[in-house]
């Protein structure tokens, strides 16, 4: 059975004093364990496409596998919602351990991770590479004029990999983390250098969303969104340049902009 | 210390050719760790206000607690970010219960829950309560003149416990699930009578938030974005009304639409 992003639902459209009946399409919400071999390790709601690089990104950003040499088989059950998932060297999961509470030693002055296994994958970002005002202000708006489930439905979050001058890949579910799980899974399966590269991002700039670009190995996190402080606090531990509110001409540069810069003639 | 819902961070602000620095004000977040007799059991991240509300409604959306006598006492650790919670009578907690995945018998024909505590606490709701379209909207609208740190950062979520006529308490939380469970923990602490109330929210309509509705025993959920179809296939089981897209003149009424009516002559 294939799986949809979208479905149809009869809605009674209010205006004002006017009411009619019509179809709408509505995003769909599809719940997907992860069995590692062979045990249940995670059930995640999401949008039931690009299912292997969803796990995949998932699984990376946890801190379980590096590398796609790592799977040694992975097999999507599209309708019972399963996806099994075989490592290569068998390891004992310590589930505690994934979600146990990281506390600093030092009254929050250390590095602001709250779990555990953050603190084992999240990497800090060196690239020296620029980018114009100009090319931030454009690939956000390429992000929103080319994710047609979000023009249909309005109810889903996108995640672009992107180099200056343009979109290379764009990825989306109605959760946000899993939109960026997805682009990770793509940059693993395909074996994409990161290098140089940035991400586009519909949703905020949270925690979570901001380790998840470091642990991609991104300098460079665009959002039309709001951030929040411990994002902002890690960005700029982890040398990420985070932009937010990106809307028409206008975008807030919170931390590192230092890569961000205008071009010289161009107005 | 007390904490505080928003910070002030220094910005680049771009407006076209222009640039700024200037200081604007940021959404916080907040790791705390509900601890239940001792025992570590769940790290949520958070806006840190109403924080025990937001422990106790949290509490009575995974089914742990009922009533407020259930707690037997319950204290915040603000610094180190801890809610330490005993419970009248003990429990051993069956931690995998909580998360595990619910597989239904009949392919998906029947409840379509995805975990096994939601089978136990998600009612349905019979009221029979009517509101009109005027109402809905000026309830949506009510909501967001009404929230100071929505407006100050744009960065987060509220959702409002209401009577047709008028909003009685608004809680804010960056995470959308926490805003439901502050309001949750609001009416339990408080003993507040749900009959014939609505919630108006500002995020999307997924599952967990019409679960939650469920959960607090709510027949009508107003909000402004759009919903899923696992919630709208859980709001038709469970009797809930849900109403999306609430915006100026305009919403879609996409379950039991026999709760909205126009109040005649007033048009």
């Amino acid at each position: 059975m294939t799986q949809q992003a979208t479905t149809r639902w009869k809605v009674m459209k209010w205006n004002g004093a006017d009411c009619t009946e019509q179809e709408d399409d509505i995003v769909t919400e599809y719940p997907l364990t992860i069995r590692l071999d062979g045990e249940e390790f995670a059930t995640m709601v999401c949008t039931p496409t690009d299912l292997e690089e969803l796990v995949i990104g998932f699984l990376a950003s946890e801190g379980i596998i590096r590398v796609i040499e790592d799977i040694a088989s992975i097999s999507i059950d599209t309708d019972r919602g399963f996806a099994n998932v075989e490592l290569r060297i068998k390891q004992s999961l310590q589930k505690d351990f994934y979600s146990k509470r990281f506390i600093g030693s030092c009254c929050g002055k250390g590095r602001q991770f709250y779990f555990q296994n953050d603190v084992k994958t999240a990497k800090t970002v060196m690239s020296r590479d620029k980018v114009t005002v100009e090319q931030c202000l454009s690939l956000m708006e390429q992000l929103h004029s080319q994710s047609p489930d979000f023009l249909k439905t309005g109810g889903v979050h996108n995640a672009a990999l992107c180099i200056p001058d343009e979109m290379i890949v764009s990825r989306t579910d109605i959760g946000r983390h899993n939109a960026l799980d997805k682009l990770y899974g793509f940059c693993i399966l395909h074996r994409i250098p990161v290098r140089g590269k940035l991400i586009a991002f519909s949703g905020r700039i949270s925690s979570e969303v901001l380790l998840k670009t470091a642990k991609i190995g991104i300098g460079v996190l665009l959002s039309k969104s709001a951030p929040t402080d411990l994002a902002l606090n890690l960005a700029e531990e982890l040398g990420i340049t985070a932009v937010g509110f990106i809307r028409g001409e206008r975008m807030n540069v919170y931390t590192h902009p230092e890569r961000i810069y205008r071009m010289p003639g161009n107005l």
